[in-house]
């Protein structure tokens, strides 16, 4: 349905019973936007103008008045005009009296005025019920009919009427309108259509971060100390081989970090005996980006695959297992078949390839569809339990990867450790701890705790008869 | 928005006009999670508990009266007691009369009373407008914010303004209320949060024994086989190559079986003459749970795919390869180019990587947001021609891969068949029984019997002018 | 909840509240799957049928009178009748005066009559209150309780008060009603299930004439040329190798004319010095299915993905591997590592991957549950930014793949460019024109225009106190 039927309403023709008049206060480009797509949609349209006279760029079919006589026309007022500009409102409080009085604006910052630009205006005219709404619709999207992103809009105000008249509206102009509740929260409205990702910005920046240092660190111990010990050129190296060590890396440590925060939120309630007490700062944010930083380790894992996957096609690779088997020849001396190499080779791929398969999973049921339609009790177990499995499957993919590298010489290069041993230290700390945490005793501890029960109650509440919900 | 406003919502400051008073019974963990978030949205809270003075564990800001004075003071209470205490609600007859009452408790174990706890409330307090709702919240989420899977709550009740009321509050929260009629529902409300994935059960059950069944199957002919008949240690193979036999036959299988329902569904109904006679339990449960079927097999094609990818980079096949070159070269002889044995090759790959582009396709329209929005016409079309399109590129797949191993005798160790000869029984016999049932004359029968046409019906019904929409 | 709990709603009870009668005009299938549905739900049916004493296959417990007789019944009367039969509606006006009367029909073809058939019955029955409603809801799903495309029902109508009660009554059958606004909309309704993804027509005409266009072109300069000048039969390669150069060309060309689309509109603006001029109508649709063609070309994309990861497996690639590395033996001479041919090999790998990454993280916001949740700004951001990145990324590719072949005559058979130079033609067009349009003096005007500044307008606007939002 979405864009198709969106798409043709503006063709739609009149009806014959009138919609009734909509009155729009300012003609700049998002007035007329709304404006023209209320005509098409069988609203009579009337502008109010601080000269009405000069204003002949509203869409065909609306009239341009005063504010005042606008306003007279129409029981629905939208603002159109910055927030600056709002003063002239003042002079027009006998008019606007009980009138449903429609802020669409948004700023140029976030968080740019102390209160939100709807409940300055609630100020200015307190006897119009004013509605905060269309902020989060584009212009450009009203004149075009595209409204991919743009087609929730998002509602609040005091009044219920006054929002179910401006949600009839809105839906009739084929958007979707949301309730949000009071006028309260018109900051969070105003402040939506300013940002970009803002919950994504942490875990991007600790994973860039991680990116880098770990491919500087594989360039030294790799292409320089070839260079160095060998003279031998090995930046191409850079191009496929080195990112397919800092991309699975960068994925094991971000996956790790994800359950780490819920471990040390578990041993921080275990401590205090409560779950009452709050969490230091850094935890809470930390908690609240778990499913950004799994999603950016997926997007890493992937990375990994389709690198690892495009291994036998590269040239280097090639000429490397064509010059082998040129050498065995030569030499005259053919390698056994060695059948504990064939169960470490085979051994490595299949946990990497089942933890990749159930990263894929938590990926597909992080999509806001599929979480929706998944009760508590199942979106707790696959993202607890089957994220467990998916950490454990790729800790055991590098650990069998490493398997006697751990402790084989040449590969501690400036006795530097390779950097796949240094990416599993978290990942190894966080299932010991989450061992030690589903131990039967301590298990039950935190079970209790977290229904409420607490070690140092300040009076013995009757827990037995009150509705204690096992959570988390 | 999602998670960041509602994330924002805590620090909201009060409203300067208040949103009134709310009651809640039950000062245990759900109770004051509740009444927290109530205050923090300007709310003012009083609990009603039966040892008001020893309740001071509720949120700060909160009143703590006994039940009778609390009820008193708001026209809407929440009752966070587990149902076994309900009993009290009768001594309050008198003053929850014409109030409404939110019922938030959740059972341990599916169906454990005879009617729902709302319904029990409501029988309690006849007076009362009870509505059921809140339940599928955890008080987890609502004190930490993260509400992932538990932003909808679902809302069932006989009285549309009491359930409008509740429904308010909720938005108020940042939650996503939904009307789910009256509260004849409320048992499957109550269910709802217990459940853990049950529709796809018993597709995990049988994929599940399949997948056990055919791989003991290959480890006999080929491990075992290997073992007895030429000493061989072939076990490496059952981390990737045996498991790369198994996934695609389940994967094959289980999509059979998806379309096998439908075809068994097609020839009742031309037998009966009939689509009103209700089909056997069985085949109707099978046919409710084809999507799950059909993603468990996306699933396992998925596994095969990479697993046959990383063929390349295993050890054991670089060695058979090496060694395969070692040995030409050793004979002086070389393989001259086979070109049948390149459109073999390449022809049985093609049809397999088709197959799994449509069968990832077929995946994504089964996305609820993007199923969705797509009509009746076009869902029967992707799930129908497309799916049946799968099958018979996978089942192609299958039989080009076979080529002559099905006639060739070694292949039959122990007389055994192949796995992949079994894994074809049913894809052919489904693509056999659809070919029939897609001839002209038999299509034309089955159509008009879903058109709702009878061949012996009771009386003949005037069918010319009642609207009979072509159905599946 | 979706699929369970309504599939668990057709067993539940009568409820102690009767929900009151409703009244179905016509015992066709689909007023018989309504009707059956509703007496599940709890609500009294009663039918209006021309021969009520013939329609005895109407579900059990409800009743069939005469058109009159049921009507008089309820206050809600589901019009399940084929519009031919509709003229009956006049004899009942005085009946049906200020009764719902809800048009469930559909036509055959899109656009059948002049006027709706909601808005042909309003005519009937101007008394009426009409609401066009369930017509996207199959009788099939309503008996069988598989409601996965169908569930949306879209409410349409005047009176605000006969739609709610339409939505409560589709909410208790277990559907979402989505309220679509007036009465205007019903064609657009009506024509909703006729549809077979009309968005999709024009990117698959156009994908699939490029890509037999090329697919063609592929076999004359490979297979064909070959055959007559080597008599060589690389027919073989018409099922991997030659469909691996369709999918990138087709893929890199759809995702060029996604982008060209915005860049001759930006052009049109800068020329005509002025956003509210229409553009033309190829362009309007062009730029209104980008989405599906970057959709398209995306599937082109992933087909090419796996149709290279699956080199190594096949046939003719190990053949060749393997008689180069004879042939070298044979010849006794080893090539030697050759570090700008590596630096070659991993350059054009590395960025095709990356381009994938980026392909698939656009597809995955173009899902509607993850578009929604994105505001403006960062949908914009994805879209535009990452997109060109995306085509920056897939030319680069492309470009490092060619090298030296560009001007590597051999590669000139029959004095035609080898397919991929072609393929480069639109992405470099694209990529320098909007090289062009970012240029600072460019993109300043350019916001001006879409911020609606005019070069020549009409009267000078005081554009400063009006609420311009930045789009686009």
């Amino acid at each position: 349905m979405e864009s198709n039927m969106s798409n043709a309403i503006p063709l739609c023709e009149r009806s014959s019973r009138e919609k009734g008049m909509v009155c729009i206060f300012g003609t700049g480009d998002f007035g007329r936007a709304l404006g023209g797509k209320m005509l098409q949609c069988g609203y009579n349209v009337v502008y109010g103008s601080r000269n009405p006279e000069h204003s002949n760029l509203v869409p065909k079919g609306a009239e341009v008045l005063s504010h005042q006589e606008a306003a007279q026309r129409s029981s629905v007022i939208f603002l159109a005009i910055h927030r600056e500009h709002y003063a002239f409102l003042k002079e027009l409080t006998d008019v606007l009296d009980g009138k449903v009085l429609v802020d669409v604006s948004n700023n140029l910052k976030l968080n740019q005025y102390p209160e939100s630009n709807a409940e300055y205006a609630a100020q200015l005219v307190p006897g119009a019920e004013v509605v905060k709404a269309f902020n989060t619709v584009s212009a450009w999207a009203l004149q075009s009919g595209t409204l991919d992103a743009s087609r929730q809009v998002f509602v609040c105000g005091q009044d219920i009427k006054s929002k179910q008249m401006v949600m009839e509206i809105a839906r009739t102009l084929g958007l979707t309108p949301l309730d949000q509740g009071s006028l309260m929260v018109a900051n969070e409205v105003e402040n939506y259509p300013l940002q970009l990702f803002p919950m994504w910005r942490i875990p991007m920046y600790i994973s860039t971060a991680l990116a880098v240092l770990i491919f500087l660190y594989c360039v030294i111990i790799e292409v320089i100390y070839n260079y160095v010990n060998a003279g031998e050129d090995a930046t191409y190296s850079i191009m496929i081989s080195i990112p397919n060590r800092v991309f699975p890396i960068v994925s094991l440590i971000l996956l790790a970090l994800v359950y780490l925060a819920g471990v040390i939120a578990a041993f921080i309630q275990l401590y205090k005996g409560s779950k009452y007490s709050r969490f230091p700062d850094w935890l809470d944010k930390w908690m609240l980006c778990r499913k950004q930083l799994g999603l950016v380790a997926l997007a890493y894992a992937f990375l990994h695959v389709i690198y690892t996957l495009v291994i036998p096609i590269r040239y280097y690779v090639r000429w490397w297992m064509n010059n082998y088997v040129i050498t065995q020849i030569k030499n005259n001396s053919t390698a056994p078949f060695d059948t504990s190499y064939a169960w470490r080779s085979d051994g490595y791929l299949a946990p990497g390839i089942l933890g990749f398969f159930f990263y894929v999973l938590l990926g597909i049921t992080s999509l806001p569809s599929v979480s929706n339609i998944v009760n508590w009790r199942e979106f707790r177990f696959v993202q607890s339990k089957l994220g467990y499995l998916t950490l454990m499957l790729c800790t055991g993919h590098t650990l069998i990867y490493g398997w006697d590298r751990f402790i084989y010489g040449p590969y501690y290069r400036w006795h530097l450790p390779p950097a796949f041993v240094l990416s599993l230290i978290i990942p190894c700390t966080v299932l010991c701890l989450k061992l030690f945490l589903i131990l039967p005793c301590v298990d039950r501890t935190i079970v209790h705790i977290r229904q409420g029960w607490e070690r140092h109650p300040k009076i013995p509440v009757p827990s037995m008869c009150e509705n204690g919900k096992t959570t988390v």
